[in-house]
């Protein structure tokens, strides 16, 4: 990964804009490549954009930054051809139909308005190389002008020429891979060069400069084969475009838009979390709730705004939060007297009015969740669900009389969240302490459940519950009077979950056709499809299919009749498989007939006739069974994919193989082991991979790290030794690549 | 009211300092008193404070601020004296015994700190004229510098001397007024000045010159005669220190703090909702839910930061709303490069997702809902639920195809405020319409619920319900194609609800014991309290509380058996009925041998008996027959206090009745009549009261303004006319002094 630290401020300046319904932006977003997109006077040619948009550096050697020029040329025999080059470039469409090395005669000609719109999505004066991302049928070739990869960032149209979306030329080749294009790179001459030669500039390697023609529509990937079409405004669109397996994170974007679960933002790193997510994380609440209330847990709610004073108070915590925290400086057009943080969580927020409330051990323990948003603003790949600016989470916060009462809470809500993600979500996690580095900042111990996702081969850190010690309670004044009458500081725990949740769950159970939902969350359980055809009008089924919604209503089933006219029953089936309702009940002329219904399952695909009078138990006892099959399935892969390594050599091969690595550990108290095995496991993988093996797993990192010291541990034997140090080893310690 | 507009920015320097259990900084927030408190270098003596904290202007003719020196006096038989006055006053304590009527021999000698301590809450150094407010025993006179009254702003210790709060004289008389001080004014020569001679400055009433002795303790009003201790940490205070009628505001703090509804925090207008609120909130929550789910609309969660751009792409609303956002321009140590605002409301930041998923009439309508915090930077009197800088909502936002249907959703949705109102709150309102000028901004129309407060006297806007034509649809590109597949522009409602209602509730119900829940909406419905004694220990009585405590629960009841060893039942009793539970179940040796509870009810006081086996009968039916007569008498309250008038000569008369007025209103569309009446009416109340009217009542103003147009009108006769223009009257119209 290239630092792109330097980009920050210019990448922000795409957040006062709105490109949230911008395809180009969201894939980039979506891809997380950093770019930075601005608006500016709109600008149709070159010369125009030179003009309104000067760049830093530039003229004939090679300056920092360009704009690009942009022409889609046409020609019958050959086909369409995009090139992007830089604004001083002098295209030439004899040299360059050479440089293609176009057999017999080529009669290149500019591509008119139409052709334009139709196979790049765009108007005259809006085009750039990151359009042709929209070229679904894979028929224009793009050429790209060599020079780009000499300067730091190019900035091209994102469709629109009253913006530019500047980028590293490594991501711009990083994203036109993505979306499964293959540029031809040529050099033009440059206007004051010597005579047109198709030179390589020195600092390049010289089989650069040669051409490489783009491969055959045959040759291109899978994805690229099928009928893409673009999405048009609020379409429902029944295919995915990725497969899981073919890749993941683009797989992972179409579920979750497709679904419905997710739009983008015109703000990187903030979602939008659409009906269809915000009721699974409705679900999680309802449950949570219940059983926080039985631990003597009761909800309230802190302000968001916290002053730097308070929040800096922690020493060890204000480090592990300040790079993230966003700040208010302003209200309305005046300059607040200081700033004052949005939560990155409430600590600092709470613990003052701890102190207050706290007095006498007879307070304690004291008890607290609260649900609300926290803002976090990371510039590391946000994702939607796993890593995002703000997010949705409960936090309880607790005090204590002594270290042990606190551990206990800290183990009950650890043991909450495995059953999140085992009972509700399906995800098997393992549950385990973190390490010293890994731990929360402040905290005395951070206990941990971490989950596996089968495809990527990556862990997920669950969801955290700490241990905080003494640690806050002797900053923020946290004592009581024991019962002899003496002054003790209190004892206490924080714990989160997140609507990460949601995100994991589609990671592990999603499918080439889209969400499969476990029922215990499913927003809606069952879905009603009455089989409408010109012989049998919904008039005809329409009675029997609202006995079958009354009854599984009555067994509070979440149900829902789709009865539009408007959709097929062939649609309708797309559509429920597409947003992973477990059940579709399938009501035909048949099926009146006999007094059946068909009830077909999304985990599996079974479809099975149900007579009417057993339909509320069987379609209960269906979908307890398919929560119990979802879990146990993703465990037996889990299980799969989790293998005990004693040996160094084994370690970086089993990452390979997408393995969750269990190994003999020696603490690392005194060298940073932890360190070491990260840094020699991101060489090793690159290593076996070639040059590029790090570029190809995107925005994440192939060096493993510890995920947790799983509670329940295997036998030591006497005398093993830690995988790292090579020290008596004093655990077994869980490693992984992970998010 | 003074303007205070040019202290804002130093009064928000108090945001950054924990000065959130600072008693004399809680009672003046609580008050509404503007003020800037600020931190500096510890400066104990008027020397330090001058050179550490230099103030503009200053010296001996009058600079615009000052610091205090302050000086305890003890005398053995005129008691203590505690001398506030300029650092350049000389004090001498002859020419003070002699100015202050003391007969006799007077020997004043500075108290020790033991006596400051128990006198004034403070320490050597850390004395100001607002420790006044600590002296519960009333028996310390407090003497004010009349230069004072010359100044902009007097600067003192908020009892600690690291710190200031800067004060406009007259707001220090009136927090002085309000804990019941009342101070001597004096005149101090000034070094530098001519010998010493009690003169008045120029510019001040001959009058207040002459020093005023404070009233003895038996003409001290009422609170100051209970014994009032200072709060400590944490400590259980079961006595309102005010009464409902004797001071309204300082009463609605003490409920909401005792009560453990609210804690302070330190960024001012952001409170705690500690569990006992947080938990009527919920219960508001999950009734909404149910009914909106009812309606089709669907539970989401859009982002909090929403860009400028988007923000103020619609003109009026941005106006209505812009000088109140709180914007984000930092993260960590760096800059945003374009601040990014805090959601003041949701239409700007939904509406192009809107736009995004509305492409056919058959995508509507489109019904959401969010459930989420919202931040408004008012610099208006904050007051905890009324009015708070963050506050909790759910914000409706709906998109339809005609206007019809729009407007269906929008009483729809104000129907179901008056429910949460009237049916879980026991408040009745009045819904109707808003008018021009008052309604939303962007907005076509806004509909109302309009609650009435009873003691105060004063109208308070429940919740809204808009109508926001195609304006916003208009801005955002928010249309669909219709049946002919033609182009329209969509139809909008957005409609919020916030944490208010729980300030209301509070403000209608409460009493001099502290809160009066409404079963529906009380966190507990019972307690039972078992009546422990030495005769007769919990261990005999335990096991038919529990047999008590299942039954109810059995049937659903939030009920709580408070068995604490710790406290006794009285102290039980008066601690469950400032929490305001509406009914006590008291189990003792008595009814253990009958088979019976007491019941005891908090709203009216009602006590019976129980049989066991009745028992879940008896308090089932108890809670509904609350519920309703809480609202009845509510209501029967409300209506004594409406009252149509059709003259304008007993308009003010009535407001001074603390009623709300219903006129005969002619639209005041040529002439903005209703401005009329604000002013008129402001100007009429305060000459009937003398000048001194408008301070009475504190931050809130004693004009009328509109409230409403009711749906329900009287019959409007021929010929009435508008008593603002004297035209003729179209409609009936709802005033009243306001929050």
């Amino acid at each position: 990964m290239e630092d792109f630290s330097d980009m920050k401020s210019s990448a922000e300046a795409a957040v006062a804009m709105d490109f949230s319904s911008n395809p180009i932006i969201q894939r980039l977003d979506a891809l997380s490549i950093p770019h930075a997109t601005y608006s500016h006077a709109p600008s149709t040619t070159a010369e125009e954009l030179v003009a309104n948009v000067p760049l830093p550096g530039g003229g004939p050697d090679g300056g920092s930054e360009t704009h690009t020029k942009n022409l889609l040329f046409k020609d019958k025999k050959h086909g369409l051809i995009l090139v992007s080059a830089c604004t001083d470039a002098e295209v030439d469409t004899k040299e360059l139909a050479k440089m293609l090395k176009l057999e017999g005669k080529a009669n290149l000609r500019l591509a008119d308005e139409a052709t334009l719109l139709e196979k790049l999505g765009c108007t005259r004066g809006c085009v750039g190389p990151l359009s042709a991302m929209n070229n679904a049928d894979k028929d224009v070739r793009l050429v790209l002008d060599e020079a780009f990869l000499t300067k730091d960032r190019v900035h091209s149209h994102p469709m629109r020429n009253d913006a530019s979306t500047a980028l590293a030329p490594s991501d711009m080749m990083k994203f036109l891979k993505e979306v499964g294009v293959e540029p031809v790179l040529l050099s033009f001459p440059k206007r004051g060069d010597a005579p047109p030669i198709p030179s390589t500039p020195a600092h390049q390697p010289p089989h650069k400069s040669k051409p490489t023609i783009p491969p055959k529509p045959k040759d291109a990937p899978k994805a690229a084969n099928k009928d893409k079409k673009q999405t048009k405004k609020g379409e429902t669109q029944l295919a995915l475009k990725w497969s899981k397996s073919e890749n993941f994170a683009m797989w992972y974007t179409d579920v979750i838009v497709l679904s419905e679960m997710i739009s983008y933002y015109d703000i990187s790193g903030c979602y939008i979390l659409r009906p269809w997510s915000y009721k699974i994380w409705e679900l999680i609440q309802d449950w949570f709730n219940v059983q926080i209330r039985k631990l003597g847990v009761e909800n309230s709610y802190f302000p968001m705004f916290v002053s730097r004073d308070r929040l800096e108070k922690e020493k060890d915590h204000v480090e592990g939060f300040a790079p993230e925290v966003a700040w208010v400086t302003k209200s309305g057009d005046g300059d607040l007297a200081a700033p004052i943080a949005v939560r990155p969580t409430s600590e600092t927020i709470m613990y003052p009015a701890f102190a207050d409330w706290i007095r006498s051990h007879r307070d304690l323990p004291l008890k607290l969740n609260q649900w609300s948003n926290v803002v976090r603003w990371e510039f590391k790949d946000p994702t939607p669900f796993l890593r995002t600016r703000e997010f949705l989470w409960q936090e309880g916060h607790t005090a204590h009389a002594s270290f042990d009462d606190a551990n206990v809470m800290v183990r009950q809500a650890l043991d909450l969240y495995r059953r999140v993600y085992e009972e509700l979500l399906a995800v098997p996690v393992i549950p385990g302490y973190k390490t010293e580095k890994e731990k929360f900042a402040g905290g005395h111990t951070t206990t941990t459940v971490e989950a596996y996702i089968p495809v990527s081969g990556r862990a997920i850190q669950g969801a955290t519950s700490h241990h905080l010690g003494q640690n806050f309670a002797r900053m923020f004044d946290i004592n009581y009077q024991d019962e002899r009458g003496e002054t003790q500081l209190a004892w206490q725990t924080s714990w989160g979950l997140t609507t990460r949740t949601i995100g994991v769950m589609v990671m592990v159970h999603g499918d080439d056709t889209g969400l499969v939902l476990p029922p215990r969350v499913a927003p809606l359980q069952v879905v009603i499809v009455p089989i409408v055809s010109k012989h049998c009008p919904l008039s005809t089924l329409s009675s029997y299919c609202d006995e079958v919604l009354k009854v599984l209503e009555g067994r509070d089933v979440r149900c829902k009749l789709d009865d539009r006219d408007i959709y097929n029953p062939g649609w309708k089936y797309a559509h429920w498989e597409q947003k992973g309702v477990p059940i579709r009940v399938e009501v035909g002329p048949r099926d009146l007939e006999n007094r059946q219904v068909r009830m077909v399952v999304r985990f599996g695909g079974e479809k099975v006739d149900v007579n009417f009078d057993d339909l509320a138990g069987s379609v209960l006892g269906k979908l307890d069974e398919v929560q119990g099959n979802m879990l146990a399935r993703a465990r037996e892969f889990r299980d799969d994919h989790l293998v005990r390594v004693t040996e160094w050599k084994d370690f970086v091969p089993n990452l390979e193989l997408h393995n969750l690595v269990l190994t003999p550990w020696c603490g690392g108290t005194h060298t940073d082991w932890e360190e070491w095995v990260k840094d020699k496991s991101r060489e090793e993988s690159l290593t076996s991979r070639g040059e590029d093996g790090e570029a190809a797993t995107a925005a994440t990192s192939v060096a493993a790290k510890t995920l947790c010291i799983p509670f329940e541990q295997p036998e030591l034997e006497e005398g093993t030794k830690c995988i790292a140090s090579g020290l008596p080893a004093t655990c077994w310690i869980l490693w992984g690549r992970s998010y």
